[in-house]
């Protein structure tokens, strides 16, 4: 795609305007609001666990879509138009999209946890637009340029490697280290390739379906355990014996959400290792207390991503490290978009990328 | 007390035969097994939760009495004999005895965790022996030599305060900051007033029972909660009110292990905040995992003590900090061990204190 | 200081126009540059050495004064006017004045350490003006609300207090410690009153002038030793004599910049221990680097202060911890800045304080 | 080498009797002093430059050899009998030798910083003997058992890996990251392949020899750089420049000991960075101590190695990662002791190996 000029450029939105109703319209072209901001035509977009749960729920957690909304955050795009002040970037940069703008002036901003701002305006996290749009404006700093052995197909990928970066780094794997990953879904790969990435000898995809299991060890993962309807304990017995680490595992990352799966993992880890709770599900779980109390195990949460894990996503791409492209099942066009959620949620596919509504394909 | 002879002392221990039935004996006296060993006269034993705990059930988790044990762990004492490797400490030497012995050669050990030690020795834990006795051998550098302006009663609260250090360690209190501590038993007064020692701003003592939370404000609280009958969100919102933190608190430990405090834990602290789990209970419970991943909560478990936590405990005492004498309710001679047990599993102390056999009451 | 309208205000500013030339003038009125701005009344300015430096040399380092500029750094104020998107901060408000103003884009800043962004725009470094001014205009998130019992005259002190809290924080000085400060001057004095807030155990003061030792003692360390006119060794040696620390200090923290001193650090620091250099000196010194090596010291620069140090530097004023008061050897009128100037630069005061120009004296 | 009996094994010793005289002695055979300790066949055993110091000189630093002393401490070799009490180890088992030994019981020790032990034993650091010997006994818990696709003669490069892999955790390298690391020499050769395993993308070799930066790129390196005559400014520009990192170096590392490399060092790595000095030289040098302050840098000193440096030595050889093989310049046989020393200080090798004294050649 050659540099574009706005005029030239359709802002067609995917737009959702209560559950299971969702809709195409032309919105007004977005304009530069800071010297800092840059204009960015949406090339590549692909669907997230939210942005389906938005569409079928209209709702996660106390986040409530009650004006339509566009959907769509998992993005890369080509610069259009720069801020007065912006020097990092030119028209014609290729780039990925950190599609969360913090406050950059509360405690949490100041700090370096922007994650945790709250105030943060989160693309497609209502009333944020999404990215499924034809045109977006941002920060420059929050535009990651692709280095050109990395496609812009790739460049939607980079959102849940960072989020996946953003897990093993609370996880604070290190070289030579198990790691035990709940759930291979797309989250739960990525955090098995980066655990890779970080040195981790031994990666453990567990999960209950096969087919995600095959993928996996295809993937990423040294060992791969499916999940049995066993107790916690005796599922955490099966993956310490079949990896080969009887004191249990350095780090176990939940990518999953799954409550069966939380509690594996306190089982499943060694005295004063790490666990990480990623993946996103109910509320409230039967959690075992004790485990986490009297083998002083470290449990984080994780949320999004923070300073430096989109730079290592990309880098990590760049240097062929993680192998995104592997997780594309399909790239539909724009029009096709409310075919692709269905893909999706039915479970067919593990990402489909939507192509922005320039893009010819 | 006098520089002593071994033979002149009495090895009279209180021994727990099995549930709800306990005997006094006079057993063999020991000898040093290495010459890195001390011989110490026991002075002092307070009673912990866990001694009651054996005596009414005769196990606690998979540690069960299966032969008759030796009660006690919070001891003082005074040097009687030394090994000829020994050169920290001579007969005479008062100290506060760490009762758990660690391998020192596993990968927890070397690393410096040796609280986490598979094959640790642990007083009063089956089938260990404990400290309700006359003599005791223990590794010199278990021994931790008590400054002249702290008394041998004192000593024998350094390992509930060991405990409480490696708590406020776990939670990595820093000056300025709030700390709220649910339980107002033993540990978490001494949590508490850790926690001021670490210089916390700001710590709410959280308890059902009114009498504790009025000796807490006493001794180091700078706000009291009275938990009430209601949603743990609510409670936590009270604290948050209370002590005028509405962002959370920085800090929150659990002493209490009461499933309602823990699912408070977790909505009273800040995002990015940290929660440690101290008190023991059940094993399995309701957690509200989503605000620990979505917060990115750090939580952790504190199990025991380890480097430099007794070393820091007598320090506090030494400097005034922490003022363990406030705790002890009242000291009994040896012969009436079983009624102190039954007063403090009746409520009706904070701590009690055992004079050793061959102290003069 | 009741709350003031800008328009009766004077802006009367002190200026550096070259090395010893310095003149008072009346300067335009700033205005809000963001609505997330406050405009500020100057009530009291501290002198810092570098306030001196920059008089008397017209340089530090690559910092020159190539164009006149306000002098002054250290200064607290009364709220005049709020932007509007500003919350926190209404007119009549006293604050502490954080003085530099990071960009909040580079990767400094998004990771949370502001103090080393490239972009830094800090008063009274060339080329920006300083705060011995009338009116000041400031981001509100750098501007700290004093509470009641916090007066405008401590207010001032608490950017010197914020560098010796940013010096604590890097040295990680924990409760029981020994720490060796180099230096009493007034960053040398905070930085031992800030130690012992954060629980040390022991505080030595090192310095050459007996008077100023005399001030540290009654101030804050536990220790002080005069350093004498032989090698590093030897005073390091000595140190760890009086302070009954034999295998070192936990942390020593250099606030003299003086090259001996620095030598000393390095041999009275323990094995493991962290030394923190804070002073500001000669570029290149003569260095015990094998020492750093073999006893694996982790050294620190610590530059300025960061996320948390202000508010932390308010705390500790305001709970008593630390009595900058103390500190305070006078206070002048705006008019007599040179002689203020003269009488710091002749060591005959700890710190003097400037009224700002709206001051009645 | 099939399983042995000590009775058949030799135990000729390579002697340093004083500086540049050696010799050769058939010693006691050592017992298992404890329970835990294993006897050990040494059948290769690597030059190290200490060896060669003490051997030219007769001293390092304090150390300094006064009675006739074994040299060697770069050793693997084979179980020949084994303790009481050892369980991770049978005869026949094929092991890298940790060759230092520490107390166990002080404050060091106990804190997992077991290198900073004040009474370790350490093999060839007079007064303690060396492993150039048939036999060695150790504790089991410092031999680690080689996997099957890991060689005898790679498991005596274990050791200097470990010097490596200690260094480059105290870099806290991260996936990502740009390393510089200064020397060329075996050390500095591991410190670039260990830098690599931990995911760093750029590793600049620094050396003043063009052969060893033509070895550097080809083993690990991505950037190689021949420091020129110039100053360390001029040569931390070019090495930025290079390796296209104008901000500077995440982590620095010095391999050399070289007064212009640890200058250098403190220019090239980045505000906010981390600056290790693992190599040995002069006690004191000229140092640029306010880069490391206004920039903030983390400056470690790295000192042999810790819990789980060996572990993940062996694991780094065992899964391709660090390919040590390639450091081996030549295997020699024990009586040709001498002329491999003479070789190694002649700067003739990289690495040499002597065959135990009853290994077959």
């Amino acid at each position: 795609m050659a540099p574009l000029n706005k005029n030239d450029l359709s802002n067609l939105s995917f737009i959702l305007n209560k559950p299971n109703d969702v809709s195409f319209a032309e919105r007004p072209k977005p304009s530069l609001a800071s010297p800092h901001d840059v204009l960015v035509a949406v090339n590549y977009t692909g669907i997230c666990g939210s942005d389906i749960h938005y569409w079928v729920h209209g709702a996660i957690g106390h986040y409530v879509v009650k004006d339509p909304m566009v959907l769509g955050h998992e993005s890369a795009g080509t610069v259009v138009e720069v801020g007065d002040k912006v020097t990092s970037l030119k028209p014609g940069d290729r780039v990925a999209l950190e599609p969360g703008y913090p406050c950059r002036r509360c405690t949490n901003c100041r700090a370096g946890h922007y994650n945790l701002c709250p105030e943060m305006a989160f693309a497609a996290t209502p009333p944020i637009h999404g990215t499924l749009t034809g045109l977006w404006s941002s920060p420059a700093d929050f535009c990651y340029k692709l280095p050109d052995n990395v496609s812009l197909q790739e460049g939607a990928l980079i959102e849940p490697l960072a989020v996946a970066v953003h897990i093993v780094k609370q996880a604070a794997v290190t070289p030579g280290q198990s790691v035990v990953v709940m759930g291979a879904g797309p989250v739960g790969l990525l955090c098995a390739a980066v655990a890779r990435a970080y040195g981790a000898s031994k990666v453990v995809s567990v999960d209950i379906v096969q087919s995600k299991l095959d993928f996996a060890r295809d993937f990423a993962a040294t060992h791969v355990y499916a999940s049995q309807r066993v107790s916690a304990e005796e599922n955490a017995k099966a993956i310490r014996d079949l990896a080969g680490i009887p004191s249990g595992a350095d780090a176990v990352i939940d990518a999953s959400g799954a409550e069966p799966s939380i509690q594996a993992s306190l089982h499943v880890v060694r005295n004063g290792g790490t666990y990480v709770q990623g993946g996103m599900g109910k509320p409230d779980i039967n959690f075992p207390i004790m485990a986490l109390c009297l083998k002083e195990v470290t449990a984080k949460g994780s949320f999004r991503y923070g300073a430096g894990d989109y730079a290592l996503a990309v880098e990590l791409v760049a240097s062929g490290k993680v192998d995104v492209k592997k997780l594309i099942t399909s790239v539909v066009g724009f029009k096709q978009a409310e075919e692709a959620f269905k893909k999706v949620k039915e479970g067919e596919a593990i990402k489909v990328l939507i192509a922005g509504p320039n893009e010819k394909m």
